[in-house]
């Protein structure tokens, strides 16, 4: 087991990222309060692995308050807060309950935002269960739920007590959603990590074939890239935004088609492939580093073409973003692999020229 | 005019207490951001006082989206954030949005709520305009909306970045809410200043009577009360639950006829005189104190009788309570005029008691 630690002072939590990590209570054990313990998970996740967290729950002398939502990114709604409250007030939940999130980014995104506001909040943990929200969304303390008009646009600031990545959940994830998850995991490579990048590049056959040793490492050095950038600016007031690189296409992508479409992390690898393509039109990136981007998000199964959408379906969506200011869209650009910098500095022809070259059937 | 400062840290901020306060752009400039500003009100306030905020704001070149909801306590559900959220982006409002709160305390706390989460968190400004508003609500933080099972049961701790107090607003309000909010300036009486509790049996005539001086006085001695509680303890951890004297019994009144049977104020009233009562049925306040805070809340014309509903009722909402921790009930008691302890040490044969003894018909 590793375990590192996301340094936000009084907010500080530890990662731990394992193998069988579901049946060790001692981990589990100092992120508990004093009162209930609900586990709020999905219809897919609950039947594979709740047995495991309820036993591990059990032998501590804690029973489980279970809260089973459907499964999918359109059941990510104020609806489902809603039921969550309802639950935990009907079991007499009260402000000491700890809620863990036994799932996906969805699950962990939801519970987060209702252990915010439950009470006006209550502890939580994550455990995440899919490649993307191990890297990615359960790290960090983004929560929401999106809004007919745009994804994320109702959520808080909130960070778990620990976040529990048991590795053998990834056995049971399908292999589409697997490969969604290296998304982000190649990002962290483009925004920060050069390094990463090129190990990437040498490990990508194994990363795919989940080999237990570059899993982990993989898994790990994501997390701790995500922590470092988290860390210095918890509230997304300036650097943390480098880690939406490719989101705001994507999110553009996933709202115009309907979410479910394309899984979140196809969209933003395509919404890298624009934003690489992007920079090389500025003059910020040169041509051989953005071909080896398209080369690596290929070799992981991951798509780089775009919908063939209206162009102005794209940038209705774009201008909606949240790193939007003043109605003025912003970019997350590359200067380098490894190195990336924000601006609202981009020409909209600029633009719109990186969204159709990567039209799909142009 | 005069001016306090809540001081939080890097959270801190004024409260401006006065009369035409809302025909001053200068005290809403540095509240607000760069980007849009909305104000949020309601049907019985928006026609009263929004021509003139809107006449302020135009006059520093800021034309305001306008959201209004509904007026009344029964609205104030996640329905009116998703329709906040929904009204933010039809209008194109981006994280750089400040959100105007004008209204009574349920526009503040449901206004509140929704900067606290709209996009993970924008700026907000309280304009209160009842009285309950201006000495309570609108200063500390707490934002929030009702569940069916119970009272602000989802919200956050989520400061506003300025409180303007429009004194002149008083006058549209009935007759009966401006006694409502005369409950909780009582509270601060009996809770941390004695001083304040014998200058409000001086002057209740004068209060009721609205003279201007009374006013501003007894509004900036509720808010000085207030805000030093919260500095001293902003997310409840433990002192800050005193201003909820007499809230468990008065949530439990309201929440067991109906929300709206019972203004907030007056249903804080009878609550407070059942924990004077609880107070010196277990010998910590004594029996002369007891009246004079009986005979205080009746002279503001607040009444200390409860509704005649079956014990079960107020014993079921009250371990509901956000105060109740592993299922035991918690109350805030008074060991004399001026000074509150918070125990969970309380026989539950005392507390049946003191309802009983306050209901109506006995």
């Amino acid at each position: 087991m590793r375990t590192l630690t996301v340094e936000l002072g009084p907010r500080a939590y530890p990662i731990h990222i394992g193998a069988g990590l579901l049946c060790r209570p001692e981990l589990l054990e100092p992120a508990l309060g004093k009162g209930p313990v609900a586990v709020v998970t999905n219809t897919t996740v609950g039947p594979l692995y709740l047995p495991t967290l309820r036993e591990t729950l059990q032998a501590m002398g804690r029973e489980p308050v279970v809260i089973e939502l459907p499964d999918g990114e359109q059941y990510k709604t104020l609806a489902a807060i809603e039921q969550i409250v309802d639950q935990l007030l009907a079991h007499g939940c009260d402000r000491s309950t700890t809620l863990l999130a036994l799932g996906g980014g969805v699950v962990g995104d939801i519970t987060g935002f209702a252990a915010s506001v439950y009470q006006r909040g209550v502890p939580f943990v994550q455990i995440p269960t899919t490649l993307l929200a191990q890297v990615d969304s359960s790290v960090g303390g983004k929560t929401g739920v999106n809004h007919p008009r745009g994804k994320n646009m109702i959520g808080t600031f909130y960070q778990p007590r620990a976040v529990l990545i048991d590795t053998d959940t990834l056995k049971t994830l399908p292999e589409r959603e697997y490969r969604s998850g290296i998304a982000e995991v190649i990002k962290y490579g483009l925004i920060v990590d050069q390094g990463f990048f090129n190990y990437l590049e040498d490990n990508m056959d194994a990363l795919l074939a989940q080999e237990p040793g570059v899993l982990a490492h993989v898994i790990e050095q994501s997390c701790a890239d995500k922590a470092w950038v988290v860390a210095k600016d918890e509230t997304e007031g300036g650097l943390r935004a480098i880690l939406n690189l490719g989101h705001t296409f994507g999110h553009a992508i996933e709202a115009a088609t309907g979410y479910g479409t394309y899984l979140h992390g196809e969209a933003v690898a395509i919404g890298m492939a624009m934003a690489a393509d992007l920079s090389r039109r500025l003059d910020l990136l040169r041509e051989s580093e953005q071909s080896a981007i398209y080369r690596l998000i290929k070799r992981a199964g991951l798509p780089t073409a775009a919908p063939a959408l209206p162009v102005a379906d794209y940038l209705r969506y774009m201008r909606v973003d949240k790193k939007a200011q003043e109605g003025r869209m912003r970019f997350v650009l590359l200067t380098a692999i490894g190195e990336a910098t924000i601006t609202g500095d981009v020409p909209e022809a600029a633009v719109i020229e990186a969204i159709q070259s990567h039209m799909e059937g142009r």
